[in-house]
């Protein structure tokens, strides 16, 4: 047994002893927590608690700061939210896996050559240790039986990583994969713009690589050259961009692959970032870790405006206005950049802010008595060329099995799809929908008990979701004003992450790497 | 004389009997304006007094309509502004040129076969009506003599359009500027996301476009081939983007060159862009107009918040809160982006105003006793291959002869260099700018009466210039966001103009578009 594997087993017994509870039902709703009213003070304020604001406030308060936390929602957890479907069961419309927690080793950071490579996995040790604490245990994601593939009209299965209906573009595609990992190792997390290939990579989408490759050192890749290559790599970038391969800079890509470790290591159900489910679910981390913030959580309380000066910081919004020390934004930088700031902020950061949009998602699950397709011998996972849903999971909840329910199946509506999707009525989508489900799953996916969709771009405090992506040229010529420190105000949320960006751990990391910033700067 | 050359005349000496007068000096402090207070009422409210803003105000006045303007900065005229260097001079610190005025046969727009072709015009009719009418006449920009080209660390002189010391360099600039002339044309002004290689294109960056070319029609592109042509053509780039070929989706760089006519009409001096000056400065022309707007336009009044009901619209700012039937939102979709609507802005609407950055120019100018090179022969036009000014113009007052002053040199810091100049000290910039002047004119450029800079990204207001880019993917899926009215607000703003988009002539036109969409809901 592999001292990883001995500590993951150990981590699945420790909190599986907890797993009979179920401790979202144990949560106190979370509208205790009141908006802001009139003037406040602390040391630090904190604007978003989303798991980077909820982990930067617990990193300062353990050092004997006083923090604010200020969320605009009417409730905590930022990307990841709970939905109830039945009184014993919660769905989640959010944020909801998370990847094998094996650490990399420190000094592994700077030097690609202490990476791991081929599908080995980036560990995310620093959710894991947020949800240990909070007592939130695990559990695997459903991922017993076949897959399905469903291209130019015909559906099929098939077992393993790639659907190997078309032989030729399942080879590409793995080797376009492999031409990756090898090339996000070559960019650097903490300036990605520093890479030997980097102004190539970031003058290029990811689209153009598909099409034409690259120059990367004796390796060069030449492109795709078969359409089912292609779809298969464009399916895989959806589904971890929630955007389309043209949208991205390469160099983005690369970097946001490196940050996790490998592609593999992304796309991945089994050793990879959608191996684990959480009991209660992923935003009972969050409520929990915001409970221990007291009342010094509030939400419903919008930051419209932050004022510095020599001596601190005035945070205001409606009906509030907070002063403290130093203040950590821990929101998208699409959204950093609509707070009204004085004095303004410096060009360069402003100009930033213009450039980071938000994916495109629209995560749809229907509710059945039972998780059907498991009699079927499937494991509820789907590619597909034909949208609105291109990508499904089996979402049911830990104690579903194929004699008794419920059993959800979960889609994605990604990118361009979801972007069409945002102008059709809701009645439009679900029937869209449901027959996606339908064409993957037969004619019992037909007569779902509930139909649940979250559209995250639709929400004024999100505007997109997974995460915010970077197209071409913006990481060159922006990338050294995403995390510095603009006087007293500083930067965090998954965006700022250099390991697991775009993740929950991403949003943890970033959280204790603001903490550490204020800290040095009030120490010092 | 053709009915064109005819028309121009006549345009010019009508305009020329007032040129003996200095308009600018005769109009009032803008200060004069005050900042709204309290509670207003109007019929339709403009928010931003730049050309687009006032044009629709203007334009709904003379239908009756009472209209209130409210702006931000404590001046009208939005990327435009003068700078005075001495009792009888300004310069022009914002957007200074005007084209010519040749109209477009209507039926032209949706038609490619009507359009002009070779380096033909689209005319910028609706801001030299609107010029005219304001009694703003026109002067000819200095272009009398040899250009300077500076590359390698040596600095030639030529005529004509391209520099032919590096003949093959010329010849392929020169040809892929009539592929993109071409393929421009196929690109409908309406809806870009239609053109038949709309996926191609807005998959691709313009430096993609430039290395691999594409597969237009049956006359295919195959790239720059030598460093030269890519140098050329990245240099006409950054002059029309103030941004990067990388930065922006080939798409949107047909779209707007198409917008124009042709990129020869973007980039010439003569018969293009830069052709005409204005007497007292480009401002003039705004500043004229708000006039005819009376105290109904309020200075120094930002606007936070929209919120809209069945009944009307109610647009707040500090101290203030206007109630009008309609609002016509006159910024950039970035700024656009930064208020807080009530309800919430449809996904679609908000997710693409995160996605139109702004371009990222600071624009230079060293004003001299005498325009000394114009006794060397020059035109004062330089292009270059080394920063912070890789493009020069003559800007010196109308009066300045060779022999009497002042002589004002004007550079543009654009794209990659504007970015890493926004992190330089004044000091730094200024003696960068001046070994640029230098380096083009010799060193009596060394001793500058003043030096005058405006970074517009740093403008709270403004964040950026020339114009809102579009990077890859936007045109396709948010396209169709961009004029679409939500409920009772309308947008205007050059980033929303088919024609001339970028320019004053643009943001007149989408005045124009605006107040009419404004004038059939309330008739409605």
């Amino acid at each position: 047994m592999t001292e990883l594997s001995r500590r993951r087993l150990l981590a699945g017994s420790t909190v599986g002893a907890a797993a009979t509870l179920l401790p979202w039902a144990t949560s106190a709703p979370e509208s205790e927590a009141r908006p802001a009213r009139g003037t406040l003070r602390a040391d630090v304020i904190v604007v978003g608690a989303g798991f980077a604001g909820i982990t930067a406030a617990r990193e300062l308060k353990s050092h004997g700061l006083d923090v604010l936390v200020l969320e605009a929602r009417d409730r905590v957890g930022g990307r990841t939210l709970n939905h109830k479907i039945d009184s014993h069961h919660i769905v989640e419309v959010g944020g909801q896996w998370l990847g094998p927690e094996h650490d990399l080793p420190d000094r592994g950071l700077g030097d690609p050559s202490n990476y791991p490579t081929d599908d080995a996995v980036t560990g995310q040790s620093q959710i894991w240790k947020l949800a240990r604490k909070m007592g939130v245990p695990r559990y695997t994601t459903y991922n017993d039986g076949l897959y399905v593939d469903y291209r130019r009209g015909t559906r099929s299965t098939y077992s393993g990583r790639i659907p190997t209906d078309t032989p030729a573009g399942a080879v590409e595609a793995g080797e376009a994969i492999l031409a990756i990992d090898k090339r996000c190792q070559s960019v650097p997390l903490d300036k990605p713009w520093a890479a030997a290939n980097a102004v190539e990579w970031d003058s290029m989408t990811v689209e153009t690589w598909m099409k034409y490759g690259d120059s990367f050192s004796n390796q060069p890749f030449t492109g795709l050259q078969t359409a089912d290559g292609h779809h298969l790599l464009t399916l895989a970038v959806e589904a971890v961009f929630s955007a389309e391969p043209r949208d991205l800079s390469m160099l983005h890509f690369l970097f946001y692959i490196h940050s996790a470790g490998s592609f593999g290591s992304l796309i991945n159900t089994d050793k990879g970032a959608q191996m684990y489910r959480l009991h209660g679910g992923s935003q009972t981390i969050a409520i929990r870790a915001a409970k221990t913030l007291g009342h010094r959580v509030h939400l419903s309380s919008p930051v419209r405006e932050i004022d510095q000066t020599q001596h601190g910081v005035t945070v205001k919004g409606p009906g509030f206005e907070a002063r403290a020390k130093r203040v950590i934004v821990a929101i998208p930088p699409t959204l950093a950049g609509r707070i009204h700031y004085s004095p303004a902020m410096p060009a360069l950061r402003d100009q930033l802010t213009q450039r980071i949009p938000m994916g495109t998602v629209i995560k749809v699950q229907c509710v059945y008595d039972e998780p059907f397709w498991r009699k079927d011998g499937l494991a509820g996972q789907a590619t597909s060329d034909r949208g609105p849903v291109r990508v499904t999971f089996d979402n049911s909840p830990p104690d579903a099995t194929d004699k008794h329910g419920p059993g959800v199946m979960m889609g994605f509506i990604e990118g361009t799809d979801g972007r069409r999707a945002l102008s059709m009525s809701h009645a439009e989508r679900r029937r869209g929908v449901i027959e996606s489900f339908a064409r993957y799953y037969g004619p019992k996916a037909k007569k779902p008990v509930e139909y649940v969709e979250r559209s995250w771009a639709s929400e004024p405090f999100t505007r997109g979701c997974y995460a915010g992506y970077f197209p071409p040229g913006v990481w060159l010529d922006y990338g050294h004003a995403l995390r510095r420190p603009v006087g007293r105000i500083h930067w965090a949320g998954t965006e700022t992450a250099e390991i697991w960006t775009g993740y929950m751990d991403g949003a943890v990391r970033s959280g204790e790497r603001a903490a550490a910033e204020v800290r040095r700067a009030l120490r010092g």
